[in-house]
């Protein structure tokens, strides 16, 4: 597991399971961790976009992480999202993440103020940075436009990475932009890219990439590993674009409650489908159709 | 004061001053509400866009909001912003503002995820509502999509008025879009629809709006409340064109570090400049072009 190195192929960010009250579901949680563990996750990008974390409170992640390090997952593997709107916060989740002893953090920039400057998204990041305190601490950057509304320039990155190069080690680009991801992966070759999806896992690891953070790993992530550990191999095209073709079904839909609702399905367990508003669960006719389109591809969750 | 009462007139989104260290700085923030009130505020808008609210963390917000109250201002004269992306923190937030006996609260939808349904705006607040679990609760409703990337549609804010007729009192329109605010107004009109600009104050009430809530509060107070309460007098529009004119001065540069500059500079309190990150304080040829610019205007914060 890496610790002090950094992270590299692919990394589900986890879904986070809710009971009937809407409150995180530990013990679902953990068999969920465990089970991407046991299928070759190489670390769990737990609280990101897809976890719905920014709809869970602090104490609600950080309860969760210290299950799974009480449940005796490496911490080492963990890639918890620590980036808050408001840097207390900020600075409190990455503290607790070093605590536990996770090998790295994933830190969105402020995402509330739209159209805010390089300098400012700078001194987000540098001040969570100075305020930790922490020569342990592993920054990944989450660069998630469609989402957060702002973004890390490549020029951010670059001061980021020069003025703390043992610290900044890394990047999720879910811009959706692969030329954004390229010029990341040419501009910085001692920095750790990912991609935000596996639709572009052979390209980022052809270019010099890290390999990818990606939703659809919580439901099929053996044959996304199958790319990263085969991308030299004759039949990567293939295999790349069977992944694909899966991501693309799933990803007609709104994403998140999909892959909850597909997990649902395959499980027997329809609590997974629950989420937190603002997100609405798929209606019971979307999650046939889902299901059913995935049938049509002889998709199959591991037991 | 307005306690059961809807909010109406003019209300500041106050402004937070922090400290070298970047805390909240208490003693200014306690002065500046007292001032805003002097001024003849209806009401302080407290941890607002404006106030970098979503860059404080929950308890820097409920400390802050204590101290008024401790201080001797009238809770039922704040209406604070209470609606974060997380449930829990949002249910937490407006119950501690009633247990302070706030007049009402601001809620701001959940803002991370983007492209929500109707339905999930709804059900985010619905389940607030619902969580809080409070007859004494009165919501306006905070629709700013250029910020928060997301907003209250006419037909959800239709929908939560049905729903909970005593609790969904009112609307902040900051969408800058005119249209939008007359239509809210003539959709509901027993709903207290307050613009987000004073450049529609004028407009807002001879269409039958509440009135408005709006950042140059913090600084224009005073010109603003004419308006307000000489919107039927022969000189409004003369009236609205110097309040008008004077937005623009400001509004010309961001926003907020703009007008903590104001205050910075026309207080003689060079602390009150300082902005946390993302955003990032007004250089000091900026500031002074500002302050040069408004004095051109005769411009002068009332002592």
């Amino acid at each position: 597991m890496p610790r002090f190195e950094p992270f590299e192929g692919v990394l589900p960010p986890v879904l986070t399971p809710f009971d009937e009250d809407l409150k995180p579901d530990r013990a679902a949680f953990v068999a969920h961790c465990r089970w991407l563990l046991d299928e070759g996750a190489d670390g769990l990008a737990v609280f990101g976009t897809t976890s719905e974390a920014n709809s869970l409170s602090g104490a609600e992640r950080m309860k969760l992480l210290d299950a799974l390090v009480e449940d005796g997952i490496d911490a080492a593997a963990l890639m918890p999202g620590t980036g808050c709107c408001a840097l207390p916060d900020t600075v409190r989740l990455t503290r607790h993440a070093l605590d536990a002893g996770c090998g790295g953090v994933l830190m969105l920039p402020p995402f509330y103020y739209k159209g805010v400057s390089d300098d400012g998204i700078y001194a987000s990041i540098s001040e969570a940075i100075e305020r930790v305190g922490d020569s342990r601490l592993q920054v990944y950057l989450y660069h998630i436009p469609p989402m957060a509304g702002v973004g890390f320039s490549l020029d951010a990155v670059d001061r980021l990475i020069d003025a703390y190069p043992k610290t900044v080690v890394g990047l999720k680009d879910s811009s959706g932009d692969w030329s954004n991801t390229r010029a990341s992966i040419e501009a910085f070759p001692d920095f750790a890219t990912f991609s935000g999806s596996e639709v572009f896992l052979l390209d980022n690891l052809r270019a010099g990439g890290a390999g990818c953070i990606t939703a659809t790993g919580n439901v099929n992530l053996a044959a996304i590993r199958e790319v990263y550990s085969r991308w030299r191999a004759p039949e990567a095209d293939s295999l790349q674009a069977a992944i694909t073709a899966l991501r693309e079904v799933v990803q007609a839909r709104p994403m998140i409650p999909a892959l909850k609702a597909i997990l649902a399905a395959h499980r027997g367990a329809p609590g997974w489908a629950r989420v937190r508003p603002p997100l609405a669960a798929l209606d019971p006719a979307a999650a046939a159709a889902l299901t059913g389109a995935l049938r049509a591809r002889d998709f199959a969750l591991a037991a």
